[in-house]
């Protein structure tokens, strides 16, 4: 995004970039999930017999060369490529010639596009989860150091009854281990093989063999009929990005605790100093921007999932080249998700409740005192809450 | 929704109708659960010896007689009332006396709202479940009414590769079997008692059972910790709500095809009159509005998940009052649902697709005859891609 | 929404409700425009000789009197009526015979329902905006018994420099001024003649003069040409609910100031009693349950705003049925925001800050002593600043 | 975006990426306009007294060579820099010492991003509005080549009433028209100079000129009170997305006629070979994706405008480093409403609507023979059409 205006550029050239947009960019992070996808297509035609065994082993050598080059640095992806799939298929036609240009039977951009990005997808689920499962660990861990310290319990923002240190972490806790339920039910709608559909109308006339190529990636199973793979683009992203949403919500939610328990006001917390900055006119500052930016992360992730489902709202059945607009916002809000699950674990282990500084009101022990009447003394409920709201009342007087 | 500009209204009492809201509206629907959730709580009350078994028989009588005498039109919850709760309560204690009074022991009206709205979320999942399987049987007995008929397969909106009525079908049919499974995992999240959370931080000294009352609800697990409840609000509604915005998008998907398929220029489907409307100046009209509104529900929808996505975000934890605010978008979305399932069920048993109108171009076969000379001809599929194309070019010139 | 699930309702009337919608209840407000609407029309098809003058003065006592009777609430439109207008026009026929007949010449539901909604929206425009004015002089007010009362000025939630109750206003001020101007400049995108493009191609063949019904309705201009009318459906809502959503931001804000000023922590305000509400379970709580629903307010009209956008989204040209549901959440972020204004104005009334517990942190201060560093000692700012802050460094220690 | 998981960075590296985020390359865009800002406040300060007359000369040459050589590409901004800000004014100290360190004297970076981000936004506003009057002419240009032209007039999709090319691009022209004055009055939002408001409260014992800044960077108006300016820190970025969300929405709309005419089915338009594309697997087809992504781009547009209303929604007033998160939407709205437009105005030229393929169907005219029954017979309107309706029916038998 550095572009401020470019007057300069040819309109075709323009077009190619309107049409590439930035999936020479975004790609970069699909090398290897292509790689797989197209190994495994291919060893299903050397199996069908579509191509020969020594098309299949060009066809894997060099594919598997070309993404160790690409891990090392050696070419990226270009706008005249267009996207990951025509960069490896036109290298590798390059490096292995015919062999590489047989690959592409019985598939098309559309499914392989697919294929890459529902494996990237599981990873990135599966990734995101193990983050989330330390960043667990980091609240265990502070709920272990200070468990029974008190902590007032709040509803409406105001103190309302007696809480701890312990049931502070433990509902954000519970929290997170329903996102770690929700993420990995998310791997529902990706986890199905797609290869096979082609632009979404099968293959007629040729014997592919789904299955194989369902097992060889490691899929739960084919989707199917054909027709279903693309009118499902974007369910699975969107999936995944509700997940992240609700799991950066909580984050945001978390972060919002501690930036009212980190004003002078209240004192209850205490940051360490490096997820603190200063401020460039007021030279007395500690700000905790990291926590503000933890609470602006779902407006992000919201937007994406937003973003996500309104690409694919209303389209006509078929394969549309609206879908590819689906990646970035997914990307997007997949690296936000651990970036900013990382810096909350790494926040948490600094974090300190100041207990001189925490000051528990009266007022929040009265339903336990009006529980204690009703026990004690017969009364119903009603009576014994009119009865506490009345002393409390006169004392304000 | 009829008043315009109300100035007449005493502030005071505009107070009481910011904070009430609509509630006395939208709760008439969970009059039954909350009787419910009531009922088993104070049967948790008896058995725990915290009322009496006296206590539970007048309760358990009151609050039956006036769920019956709800249904049957003899009273409403009124805005004074301020929800159904209260509503309720207070007339159970003008027909019961002090036995009513004892009712709210060891419980908020935090807790109670959210056992009325989860076992409503549950009911409401099932039920649009129920009529989802139904459309899929009108999309089935389409298939089989003219499953072999050919049909242009489009990518990008222009014809692809040859398709039928029944891969056009059995596509939005996996869609839907898809929705059926989400509407099943949304319950997850719904299926949680909150029950003697009370305000989200328990109920000090009362020995509450909450395994009795998550057994006697049909809960599959109770919520814990206590503070995690109020934290989870608006992820179970947002989770029935993700899934309606996909199945209101596969509805709007599924109308784009056939509004497409109904112009005067493709003329490839037939309506029944009754699904079609006429013009208020274009004599000659009849007007897929059905289909219309239905390409429009998503956008209702997938407002309504946002609505609530944003109650909840940023905001501090323990119960705020912004959470009342839920309901409304959920409702919405959950009658918007299952009325658009019903209506396209009904209008698939009208539609007919019109053979004679239905033109398969030359150029669906050009994959299927590429694929010929790969399996002939020993071509790899570059090259004969590339035949075939050329050939298709000569033939335009 | 009183309904849970109807099963009895015969399809057929299942799809008039469906296409109806809530219009039957959404159009009483529109009463009074679409008659203004009418009646001006009929001026002008008299006026070019398309009907008689005992027509015209037989439409325009019948409207007016039927808008009379309506607002007696002698009757209502019903669910057969569909809307506003088919309830006018059938009534209007039934009560002058062949004249209500002759109306409709020279234009479509389309121009008409669009005529009526402009006319309600330039009137609601008006209407908040005066509201607001109100919502100011409250602002004010406040302003004005406690302005010089020293306030901490915070950044990232942290105290930073000196502020007063004055400039805490007087920032809120400047954004409802700027919500006023906002307000005003959305009247652009209404206000303009839609009568007379009829279903969106205009009246061939009939010699309508739009000028004449643009100026008797008081619209600033016609919208020309006829084809721009439907394509524009939607802007002008679009266009409110966007002031709206920020106008509701800016009351969201400034309840989550005070919120944060009402906990016990803070203590700086004080709310009157008559705005806060009691808890069901904590005797002792007075909740500021108004300001919440204040903060949830943006929520609900960001997402009508999101609605309005989604309907339009990727709709072929000229009308299209679903346009009907723009309305619904138009109404709902206009009345929500009227209510929602005066709340907060009758709020402010009883709001006071309290001097005896704001506390003003010595660092406000070290930006104004760098200041005077740079003065006096003729210092850069960086130097100034790096000389005070280590002055607080040490201190600290 | 190309990195997958980073398991190898520093943590405390990942908190400097976390806060920095992604400025240090969407701030190129700003390096012209932060220049521009620290000039004029060099300026102010040289002549308020507060820097001398040497100081202020070096500042200036010492920007204006930073400015060049940054176009020039000889430096970047760093992660390490953050900002476009710190990277510029620590060049800047390092070039021309002492003198550097003085600029920063009665600003805040608060107010310095604000018053760069305004005056980009201008450019881009205008920027915006200049390329969308070259697509009006590309639209002009059509209707001039066709005009005459029949088309049908649709009105749910249906053949309603008689058009023309010329009313098609009519049609459009306005709403670009329209769009027009939406982008100018987006400038009222934007045009307010926020330099002098420091961190949101002002520079207590500096004596600022304000006024000479404002009339320096040609801001409208300086924003008054101080504590304004922060408060509305997301309104200026807001107002211009819901404009280019408004703009891409026409866009949309235009593309989903025009694939709709691009049908075999229709085949109403030819387009030039330069804006379809192939398929990797059917070789006969030619797509029109430049139009589908043209399509797609309003879901972008409005998930930024989304974005941006969730950041700064429920924040406590006064700086927040949530706001940070504005840049990124706004940018990406704005790339894409610049391409997306010259893009659209480039297929528009070559764009033919095909005289040969265009059907007009009988009823077209049965509202203008309904009209002549009115004005030949005298018939009421109603009895018109439902004679002209009768006859249509009786000819379908």
């Amino acid at each position: 995004m550095t572009r401020l205006w470019d007057k300069g550029l040819p309109l075709a050239d323009r077009v190619l970039r309107y049409t590439a947009g930035e999936d020479h960019e975004l790609d970069a992070r699909l090398v290897r999930y292509d790689v797989r996808g197209s190994i495994a297509h291919a060893e299903m035609l050397a199996a069908t017999g579509l191509i020969g065994d020594d098309d299949l082993t060009a066809i894997r050598d060099g594919l598997t060369a070309l993404e160790t080059s690409f891990e090392a640095g050696e070419w990226q992806i270009e706008l005249e490529d267009e996207d990951v799939h025509t960069a490896l298929e036109s290298r590798l036609t390059d490096r292995i010639g015919e062999a590489g240009a047989r690959l592409h039977l019985g598939r098309s951009r559309n499914d392989q596009v697919l294929t890459a990005l529902r494996l990237y997808l599981l990873d990135a689920g599966d990734h995101l989860t193990e983050r989330v499962e330390q960043l667990r660990k980091a609240l265990t861990a502070l709920a272990e150091r200070q468990a029974a310290l008190a902590l007032p319990g709040y509803t409406h923002m105001q103190q309302a009854m007696p809480s701890t240190v312990a049931l502070w972490c433990g509902g954000f806790d519970e929290a997170l281990a329903d996102a770690v339920q929700g993420l990995r039910a998310a791997r529902r709608r990706i986890d199905k093989n797609p290869l096979g559909s082609a632009a979404g109308y099968g293959t007629p006339g040729l014997p592919l063999d789904r299955d194989m190529t369902t097992a060889k990636l490691g899929f739960a199973s084919k989707q199917w009929p054909v027709t279903a793979v693309q009118l499902s683009r974007g369910k699975a992203e969107s999936g995944l990005l509700f997940e992240i949403t609700l799991l950066l919500q909580d984050l945001g939610r978390m972060a919002s605790d501690l930036l009212l328990f980190y004003t002078q006001e209240f004192g209850y917390v205490s940051l360490a100093a490096d997820v603190t900055t200063g401020s460039s006119i007021m030279p007395q500052k500690r700000n905790p921007d990291v926590l503000e930016l933890i609470r602006a992360s779902q407006a992000t992730a919201q937007s994406c999932l937003d973003e996500a489902l309104m690409i694919t709202a209303k389209l006509p059945s078929g394969y549309q080249r609206d879908l590819q607009r689906l990646k970035a916002p997914v990307f997007r809000a997949v690296d936000l998700a651990v970036d900013s699950v990382d810096i909350m674990a790494y926040l948490l282990e600094g974090l300190r409740f100041n207990p001189e500084r925490i000051r528990m009101d009266d007022g929040l022990y009265a339903t336990e005192a009006a529980y204690r009447l009703v026990r004690e003394q017969g009364l119903t409920f009603r009576d014994a809450y009119r009865q506490i709201a009345a002393g409390i009342l006169s004392e304000d007087t």
